[in-house]
């Protein structure tokens, strides 16, 4: 697609994800990994007038120059910037505001990109509309999050499908020992964290053709998983023990029959669709339970192509770290993706709140191993 | 005034209050001690509907039953209620279904006083809208730390005027000693925590005719009065050192310059007004380095008619404790006062945020030791 | 008696209150409030040191110039300190070298006491005498604490009676309204916060002749008293939620039958004795539930020499704060109670930890609203 | 070596290296990654008598059944146990009991070696004597913390020497790319998470043949190291500023000139001694600073033989994950090594800490990347 369509596109897509909210919904942010809408829609601005059009862009004057302390998010080479703890305090600049910021940066944007861009601003742009659309995906899961949070629970969008069955039947696929090849190839757009195709061994292994389910993850629980620390990580049983969690994030019991909150309101749980909204240290206790494993995020590279996905972040038993080659990017986009190389895992896959052109084989995403909020899910491997 | 009056009175000036908000305005709790002015127009339109609607006017049924969960503030006795720390994580009900139920409930309550209504009634009435009117002043304070902890520091109203310069010559007024007569007397109404009028005998003292000016405070700060712990308690010190507090609360030094924010805005430190948000730790260790102390609340009752007062809430040396006479009210309306009465110092007087009708000669404001954020000032005493 | 005697018995008894320990229970701090009585040895001998030899002594040279810091405890005009909460993480200096320490002041302070001393030195020696006094009831309290926090619930001594059982019949005493005189008379030693006689006037109450006893606590407690909020203060609310508590410290429910733990060791609760180690949020919830009150400090001080007292500190109504013409003394002295005058309760009378010669009827110890280590008790007013 | 031998020979050891303590140093626990050396002594004479002597000494009678619950760990199966973070508030049982305690084990262990032991229990002897060298490890740098957090800074023994002068020119060894096999071999002792010998894809790299030294570590802080975020890992950022990190532990600044506290007393900083006390973060941010990176843990194992290692645990890239062929032990044995394969860090080598017969070319230890206690050192890779 064309730079300045692709752009466009993205920059659409995002306001519409934010049409069903109420003024207050972007504002809130009630816990700390959750960021404000208005955050986002104001962050994702800046990025473009931070990196592009301040220094692409002659003449350009900044909208507001309050707003890079506001929406920087952690570039600490940026200069200072409000505490992430913080964003939910801030009522000001309205949603109007950010609104119009967004109109500004994006036709400030169009008539750069219209008028013969150099390479390097077409490659920033790509760079800008990837981080776009990972904060499209953010979005929604922080929506979910506010909107799941309110005692109210109200519906986002009655006809959103959080779910996606697989109906077909559980086998395991097995793949031989050998020497693999692992990281992005050709010219597409990837992430520096993708880079430096190398080689991997791996022993024999099997990997499962299908999600695991909410009805196998219930048999868990009422199993006494959530009682069993034979099962867990000694972080991850102090985790479960100290914030009393017993069930996945968005769960009620309500008079006695389990429901799942979902973008399209309260449901019944249902049983045939993959389990979601659960920890690492969840799926990594459940495949205990199950005498199973996780699979690494190489083993999962290798045999993705065998099997459908893309409903659940798939959590791996791969620490997040750099690949062999790995280099940082120069200046402040080398904040991007090493910095966070410590401590988190590794899950692969997408989620059905991934935008569009936002999934490939080799994708990285990573969380710590205690967050739920994403949309979240798990593979077994042996 | 009749009642009907004095209560459609109150309701709209609530209104007016806020007509300078934004809608985000309404939503976010920067502070545990502030709360979203969303949630004080609920409460106290909840606090009509839960304590006379539904118990006075035959048929009435509640706007919504999930806000008496949301809006109800500390009654233990009335049922579970939002963690008053996760206030401005409800981004729901909206704020303009919030004015929807303000409307209702002014409308029914409207219909009950015009309708002959009993005593119990009008009683029950007043209280709540005293209530209310305790709430407009907090609104104010609250809109304050929201705006003015914000970045941007937005002007609430620019006409807003919060000083009251006292121009008259700083002088003490000597009171003999003897028994004196506190507490409220008459017909009007009160709270329950100022009736018992009870004897005190007081030894004898002098009392500054005007408050603390801006000037005075300086002086403090600039001798090095954050710095000296032997003008502080033991636990003010503690505080200050570990919320690296050096000047009031508002007060910002741009450029070398002294400014302080206001509902106005940001001006330059205006010398003459009388200081204000300063904690009664800072009140204390400011009369300590002046060689003088903080009235107790009889002295200052006593005193009180001599000189002019309004402009702040005036700390005393008083604990906030029950009178000799004191006895709770039955039910939950016994929680209003009683359940406060350790570890808060009595404040007395009013403040440029204090409602028309609020302010009363025995009237018992209180705080903890170390919060600000209200119009509070210093009186000095010997 | 003579200053000399005075000073040596004091010292003398203070090793005699550490005779039942080992060594290893002169190091640990279970919680911030109790200190290791290691620390209390060396820290009343560092007084000494510091208020006396080193100014009064000629050519006096410190035992160990690091002492100051180690054994200071909130003399901030003195220098840096180890913080409180690190007293249980210093090994050294030893027990033996604080014994050492301890001898070597001790000697020298007899030498200055026998050489005619100035009247300054005596003054300052008795107040050395006296703060010596109030640690012997701290370490009494202190190790209490560290061996009933220990699992194995070890003996202090078996003799030891912490019981004083008043056996009388329980009545009311009443007094007349008046105004009454309030404070430290005569030449006898006292502290700052009890001088300055003054007049108060007091309304007609009743004060019982008896203190309340485990058996009529044990009532409150299977009457649900810790589950009704209506008897707390809101604070006090939080606080025995928020930490579990359900009955005093030192109390075990074991095969369904309580016991408290003493200096004496593990005993059934015996029903008689007065009730002890309840925190004044209690005191005050009990004293609710009977539909009484605790007394003010003003009218135990003019009662109390109509009934017996000494087996606990009985906490009171009133908040700790200063007398009319109090004064602190200067320099470091000043600091001794002056500072801690807020948001604590004043308690009177004393205890059966309190040492010879400590006990008067004008003394006013004070606690913070939450603690529960000392000896603490309840005497009810109307 | 003869089992019994190696047995009583550990047993021994252990107490040898307490000898240089006072009673008082085996009690306290100034942080709560720090256990008591009474704790130590305690815990690895329960290992015996839990796993061992209880199952296959006929009529055993445990010491004290308290011990159990005092002793354990954290060995969830065995039942309750003291909060890991209160280890230091218990002075008894006495240090005494304590030897008692070891001496009845240590001869009831003598007694079931010396008569014809199943292999079971031979085996079970071999990770019991095994655990306690690791004991052994933390038990000097346990009291290194104790007395290097001491203000007095007492000297633990003057002849200990914690250096050990790579004195030959440092030079990169570099291996070429291939598959290399992992893990132990052979019918020696090791731990479970060292089995499973596997294949891995090793790219080609260099590895430094010395230890970086503290002239090294001085030029990265006196360069700004602790001021250049870039060098960082947001995590690690973000620690060495919420804990004002500018150096290693141990390290102090003295009149301008670095110092550091060792077993042997404080001494000037050897600038020839390889670095030591410091946390991952730290090695990361110092290689990032030097243009080179951590190994691998697989790097290391295969290039281990061509250097000399010894001094430092040697901080790798690598997160702590189970091997491929991975099982837990059953039973209790089972929380040895599996439950902590998340969020940690795997250190390569031995210190100057280790005991004999416990370093091993496979050996996998681990700790959380901030940890700073344990003689770590950083060994560059590129």
């Amino acid at each position: 697609m064309d730079i300045t369509a692709f752009f466009l596109q993205t920059r659409t897509h995002t306001k519409n994800l934010c049409k069903p909210l109420e003024i207050e919904d972007y504002v809130v942010q009630p816990i700390v990994d959750v960021s404000p809408p208005k955050w986002h829609l104001g962050h994702t601005t800046w990025f473009f007038e931070e990196f592009i059009l301040k220094k692409h862009l002659i003449d350009y004057t900044v909208f507001d120059p309050n707003f890079s302390y506001i929406f920087n998010s952690y570039y600490e080479s940026i200069g200072k910037r409000v505490v992430r703890a913080d964003r939910g305090n801030l009522s000001r600049p309205s949603v109007n505001k950010v609104y119009e910021y967004r109109e500004f940066v994006t036709l400030h944007m169009e008539a750069l990109l219209n008028n013969n861009p150099s390479k390097e601003i077409v490659q920033l742009t790509e760079i800008g509309i990837h981080h776009e659309k990972q904060h499209q995906e953010l979005l929604l899961t922080d929506i979910k999050y506010i909107l799941g949070n309110n005692p109210l629970l109200p519906i986002y969008d009655a006809s959103f499908k959080e779910h996606s069955t697989e109906d077909h039947k559980q086998e395991w696929l097995s793949l031989p020992e050998g020497i693999y090849e692992i990281g992005h190839l050709g010219e597409e757009f990837c992430y520096d964290n993708e880079l430096g195709r190398h080689k991997v061994y791996l022993s024999p292994y099997s990997i499962s053709n299908k999600l695991v389910t909410n009805q196998e993850y219930l048999e868990f629980i009422n199993d006494g998983g959530y009682e069993r620390f034979d099962l867990w990580h000694s972080e991850g049983w102090e985790w479960i023990k100290t914030n009393k969690i017993e069930s996945p994030l968005h769960w009620h019991q309500i008079n006695g029959e389990w429901h799942h909150y979902t973008l399209g309101g309260l449901n019944k749980l249902e049983r045939e669709h993959p389990v979601t909204h659960i920890s690492y240290f969840e799926a990594f206790a459940f495949a205990q339970w199950k005498g199973c494993r996780l699979p690494t995020e190489f083993e999962w590279e290798i045999a993705a192509p065998k099997f459908k996905w893309g409903a659940r972040w798939e959590w791996t038993e791969s620490a997040y770290l750099p690949y062999p080659q790995y280099k940082k990017a120069d200046g402040a986009l080398g904040e991007y993706n090493g910095k966070f190389m410590v401590n988190q895992k590794v899950l692969r896959g997408s989620s059905v709140a991934t935008p569009n052109y936002h999934a490939r084989i080799t994708y990285r995403n990573f969380f710590q191993t205690n967050l739920r909020w994403q949309y979240t899910g798990i593979r077994l491997a042996q």
